[in-house]
């Protein structure tokens, strides 16, 4: 007889299945390590800053004590950057933890929440993981439906998670359509606005979520350190709320979830708005190389504002699966998003210059075999 | 009108209050920083092994890069020293995060969790988390009352948490009792045995509780490189079951949850015997030259298999507070256990010679003066 353990909530939900490492797919392919570009989970391909990686070199002398829970540095560091009090921010173990934790925090077993279609994966698996009920509305061009999105909150609606950027597909709301969404949400449902991307987007579409922060108590802005800030690694995110909000995630948050590298590594990375800068620079002008390839090679993709293009590389739903065994030959690892009901589509993060091209060197090879 | 977010569980759960840091206690009581001795965490006081400072510095240039998901290197090498496949083994931010994911694993709200009195706070922390029923067993000696344990058992019960050696008490159960408490408790019921102290023990108390994982598919052990491995800043804990509860934990477990410099070091931590071994020779001294202060004093303490003492300095209800205070005052942080219920008794970690020095001044004058 074989015993059957944990909640059907917790045994339904699909393992999760990490993108191939660069060794493995050397080792699967036949290929050199050192020729294969890896393009698959939106990381900076300048890598991390060299402010952060002087101020871990001092933090190492106290890597055996436990790190400092409260994250005093860090928070002041972030409090006086974004001008709120220290007490509205809490720190995760990259955003995950973040979304991880306001699910848990804000929602019960057999309560909904919702999110759009093409979103970010966490959502569900946060939602499946508490055995919580997912409203999952329609896309509209990749994208979030927002009116459909106030229509289908229920009675026991708990959270709405927005990812703004979206991630996988790059879609971007503006801040006046988002604030006027706010505007309508009812006041006991909190709305998680993950902006994981938001330091890639130009000047002209930045808007202050911040500001929103002060005004609706309802409101949760997620951000990370793994993407513009080049400190994937070593997992640090963080979340602006009211007190109310932030008071409930830090009775659940693990005492020393943000490890003691992290911490110092971020405060730096925070304040190196010279390295920003140029990522979002060589963000930019790869995106106009990738595209400009996409719209030669007569392939469709989404209009992006994160650090990645999803890009649709046949009409048929073996494609995406198809296309993604020729770059991995080619020794180029990209996202198939077939997981996302997207499997006609990949997702590639925009690399440094001789990365884009040789993804799009592979992907030309690719489409032409096919 | 104000809102209730969230659900009434994770109102109820009392907001944890981080142990002060050396900077607090300067600050607050004009003391020279780097004239404190913080003996209040249970970490090792020689700090990180130099073996793994090396490792970490060849991992920097790795973290733009997500960790690798799957830690390969470190479930390889923790599956060749445990002798276990590496799919048995999950990896955690910490052993909290271990201990977290195991109650979110087997446990939903309502059912209930069986625990000693005394025993570490996150079971506690964890079973409110999850809106799930503590069943608290009275200890015995400060320690777990096995047989209560057993009888406590209620049809809901999912998980058992037993920790050995216990903190804050330090109280030790020898193997034979273990085992035969594995074999009694019910196949539906998991046993989370945590065992953060471990390499701590005596060579004639070790027991082979790996062996017991291979026969008993309810017992998942619970480790950390936080204690004598002297990782408590980087954050890896572990956990050793079979498949049926390792792939429950690795549905729940966030992807990313132990950070690239973390996997790095501990894989160096693992193979460096030497470090193991001259930081259990330190406490075991450390251990005897603190009880003999005590037994001088006339203080009672319970004797410890940990790297820390669990010691009664007063009999009245304001004697652990009163003391700790003294000891701030004199530069010496120590843990109060009131939260325990333990009012009348402070846990001290065995430091470094001249730490336990100051420390046993600084308690002596303090009783002096009380």
């Amino acid at each position: 007889m074989t015993m059957q353990y944990g909640p059907s909530y917790v045994r339904q939900i699909a393992p999760y299945i990490a993108g191939k490492p660069i060794s493995e797919v050397a080792r699967e392919f036949g290929l050199d390590e050192a020729r294969i570009v890896k393009l698959a989970s939106n990381e900076n391909p300048l890598g991390m800053p060299d402010s952060a990686k002087a101020a871990m070199a001092t933090a190492v002398a106290e890597l055996g004590r436990y790190p400092d829970s409260n994250a005093f540095e860090l928070k002041e560091a972030l409090a006086k950057r974004y001008e709120v009090p220290a007490e509205w921010i809490t720190l995760g173990n990259g955003s995950n933890d973040i979304l991880e934790l306001a699910a848990h925090a804000f929602v019960e077993k057999g309560q909904s929440i919702v999110y759009a279609q093409y979103s970010f994966a966490v959502y569900a698996l946060a939602t499946q993981g508490l055995g919580a009920r997912a409203i999952v509305t329609p896309a509209v061009k990749y994208g979030h439906d927002l009116d459909a999105m106030l229509r289908s909150i229920e009675p026991d609606t708990r959270l709405i998670f927005i990812a703004n950027p979206n991630n996988p597909t790059g879609t971007f709301i503006e801040g006046p359509a988002l604030e006027a969404f706010l505007e309508k949400v009812p006041k006991n449902v909190v709305v998680v606005l993950d902006e994981a991307y938001t330091e890639y987007l130009p000047v002209e579409k930045r808007y202050d979520s911040i500001a929103w922060v002060r005004r609706y108590s309802n409101l949760l802005v997620s951000r990370t350190f793994s993407k513009a800030y080049g400190l994937a690694g070593l997992r640090v995110g963080f979340a602006i709320a009211q007190p109310e909000l932030t008071d409930l995630l830090n009775r659940l948050r693990q005492p020393f979830n943000v490890n003691t590298i992290a911490q110092a590594a971020a405060v730096a990375a925070l304040g190196d708005r010279a390295f920003l800068e140029k990522s979002a620079a060589l963000n930019a002008a790869g995106y106009r190389r990738l595209t400009e390839a996409f719209d030669k090679l007569g392939l469709e993709y989404v209009p992006s504002f994160g650090n990645f293009v999803l890009v649709r590389v046949g009409n048929d739903d073996g494609a995406g699966a198809r296309v993604n065994l020729a770059l991995l030959k080619a020794g180029v690892i990209v996202r198939p998003v077939g997981n996302y009901g997207l499997p006609q589509w990949l997702r590639v993060t925009i690399g440094l210059p001789e990365e884009n091209e040789a993804f799009i060197a592979a992907l030309e090879q690719a489409l032409a075999v096919g």
